[in-house]
């Protein structure tokens, strides 16, 4: 991972759908990690490269792309703002928006972290698996994926809970489990985990969809609690993760304390970015 | 890599050893990078964890150490002087301190990153390696592992040359091999390059021989060489490298513009911090 957050997985299959359909430029809208992640595949690739970006957010997370040499162009608004946005530019100008025109393969490139998963066991599934969740693509994939090695033989079946992992200030999805459908009311973020602080999540329904199916659940968890919980993984098991990750540990803390996930049961905790 | 340097790789097998021997605390002389590996190496075997560094060292490399809880011990000095101050401490305190009384052990960490490199050429050497240079046991131990692999067969024989980078500012492994011999001059350091600022290096001698044994050279790049080589880099390859990756680049840079190393002949480039 050149830009230590996963979302290297998904711009790396989106570069190369880009480059395939003969796309000069890749641009994203992005929380932070997909702009650093853009700006070095693109860079790499010998691509331009714009990332739009809600014009609040913390400089040390801008500073990755801007070194890669990309465009910065700060929105003032949200994210779901500068989502809109670049709908409108990616119809009207002749460039591969990674998380727009590009989302179907940019999403694909989701299903290596299950992958990875499936490799690390051993060839196996693992019955619980908690998942950040923002936009709602990486859990329905990761679902999609351990469905595919199931089918092609790679591993043998087993039911699989998908858990998904929200921040209290941001948890449509979360909420929409919690009631039991898939039905997804916008939300307006306020959380410090803004890498998942997507409102009006594109994936929202499915991945609300496939929680529920999987038997599995969803949970939210404040800003002190993505702290502490970022402070135990780090001083446990020696990793610095971003907010996001604090958001997964906190979670599954909070599910073991309510007795909704089993310690008995091997449970898989998805760390997808680095402080 | 969990702290993003090839650090860990070191800290990897010195932990073991650590625990192999019984010590409950693991310590280290640093200048950024090795402190967050012991760190958080620590943390994830359960060990306590000292590490000792320069007073004068940025924040944004310390914050990573902290987080993982490690005592961090400031000494008003350069590095030179805290790996004396640590020799002492490792003599009366039961402690292993990673880069002094379990150095050896260590030391053989940095074999895996040469192990990589041939792999990524499918169990072949490169004919040409430029190597960042601190202590100098990373390029010696280089060296070490391309023979080693020979030995048993993994790869064909092939003669390599050992290139070392150096910043001008501090350059006592560069220096002698200039001269042609071994024996190092030490300095006192002054460069931005702070991860390679061993002005008295632990294994000079053994770089120098090496380096002139295998045919290769050695050069030294200014820190305006080093900034531009930096966004060089990140511009054309999508690598967000620290100081150090400034220094390999620009060396292996000017060394083609002397002629000292040829356009034609593959040369891989150790890329061992990230910024």
């Amino acid at each position: 991972c050149p830009t230590l957050s996963f979302k290297d997985r998904v711009v790396a299959v989106a570069v190369n759908k880009a480059m395939e359909f003969g796309f000069r430029t890749l641009a994203c809208a992005s929380t932070g990690n997909l702009a650093n992640a853009v700006a070095a595949h693109a860079a790499a690739a010998g691509l331009e490269a714009y990332v739009f970006i809600p014009d609040d957010l913390e400089e040390a997370k801008i500073l990755g792309s801007a070194v890669y040499g990309a465009k910065l162009v700060r929105i003032r608004g949200n994210y779901d703002q500068v989502n809109r946005l670049c709908t409108q530019i990616a119809a009207e100008h002749p460039w591969g928006f990674v998380n727009v025109n590009l989302r179907a393969f940019y999403s694909e490139g989701s299903k290596t972290l299950a992958y990875e998963v499936a490799e690390q066991l051993g060839w196996r599934l693992p019955p619980a698996i908690v998942v950040p969740v923002a936009s709602g693509s990486l859990i329905t994939r990761i679902g999609k994926a351990f469905r595919e090695l199931t089918e092609i033989g790679l591993v043998e079946p087993l039911s699989f809970k998908l858990i998904g992992a929200q921040a209290t200030g941001c948890s449509p999805i979360a909420m929409a489990v919690k009631r039991g459908n898939s039905e997804i009311e916008p939300q307006k973020p306020s959380t410090i985990a803004r890498s998942l602080a997507i409102g009006n999540p594109a994936d929202g329904y499915y991945a609300a969809r496939d929680i529920l199916s999987s038997g599995g659940t969803a949970e939210d968890v404040s800003d002190p609690e993505i702290i502490e919980a970022m402070r135990l993984l780090a001083e446990t098991e020696g990793i610095f993760g971003e907010t996001a990750a604090g958001v997964t540990v906190a979670v599954a803390r909070k599910l073991f304390r309510q007795g909704k996930l089993n310690p008995e049961e091997e449970t898989v905790l998805c760390i997808t970015g680095n402080g």
